[in-house]
């Protein structure tokens, strides 16, 4: 039977080790525009690094997942952060792993709700999107240009991923 | 009486010459993660310049405007371009003036709805943040560093925006 990973709240603390969750909440915050507007100020460090390396912005719709979650591999970023910032304010699960030595070591979960975006680091080990309930649409923040900015790891067994 | 601009529906092709339409709509995508996820790709054209010069991700959260608008002052920031994207479906109002050797000339508007952001290229006169109806968060994709980032234009008189 497969190694169950109970997934947490999101929170900035907890998710600290991996990168940015982008959120109102806790942030830096002043007003603009003649007090029309309050704006919460950098709240995720994009990373982008390599040759011909530039920062884009993206949409990904993705389809739900069920649960629990059958994790089989988990993936990162060599050359760049990548931020997933929902456009919607459905839960979505959040997985990443330590590393150690370049292989990934047990996961982590974390359940983002409430509009909560996650900014994952250079070359953070992470579960690919995961939205739950319903299609969702994300905006994604991540990095273009040369090199192969892609590294794939497949677990021996699957992790279950479940939400108490 | 101030001079009326007419907001016309956002299209990329109308606003071309200021920057990017960020939606899915006509964009490049491509199936990734299985096929679980679709990825409308490269969206916005994220320039940053100057010393100290990186991306950051922030949040906007703006009171609504009342229409017909008042127009008194355009900026632009000339070390990097300005993307917002909604959080909501609501509309707001994008406002652009092309620039003839350091001054706006007359404005044009557009109404942005369903979802659509937009990024202004580098150092492109541009109105301020101007969600209608209701108090309404914006992803803002802007650029930090050292320098004066902000150059503003107040005009001789206000123009008058109005949707039809």
């Amino acid at each position: 039977m497969a190694e169950r990973i109970i997934a947490r709240p999101l929170t900035a603390a907890a998710f600290a080790p991996y990168g940015d969750v982008i959120e109102k909440d806790g942030a830096h915050h002043f007003p603009i525009n003649n007090g029309k507007c309050m704006r919460y100020h950098d709240l995720a460090k994009v990373e982008t690094s390599g040759p011909g390396a530039h920062p884009i912005v993206s949409i990904a719709s993705s389809e739900p997942y069920e649960l629990p979650l059958s994790l089989t591999m988990v993936e990162r970023h060599p050359f760049g952060s990548q931020a997933f910032i929902p456009l919607t304010d459905r839960p979505y699960l959040v997985v990443v792993c330590p590393d150690e030595n370049g292989t990934p070591r047990r996961p982590e979960a974390f359940l983002a709700a409430n509009g909560q975006g996650v900014n994952y680091r250079q070359n953070t080990w992470h579960g690919v999107l995961t939205p739950l309930e319903a299609q969702s649409d994300f905006i994604i923040v991540d990095r273009a240009g040369e090199g192969e900015n892609l590294e794939e790891f497949f677990f021996d067994a699957p992790y279950s991923v479940v939400v108490e």
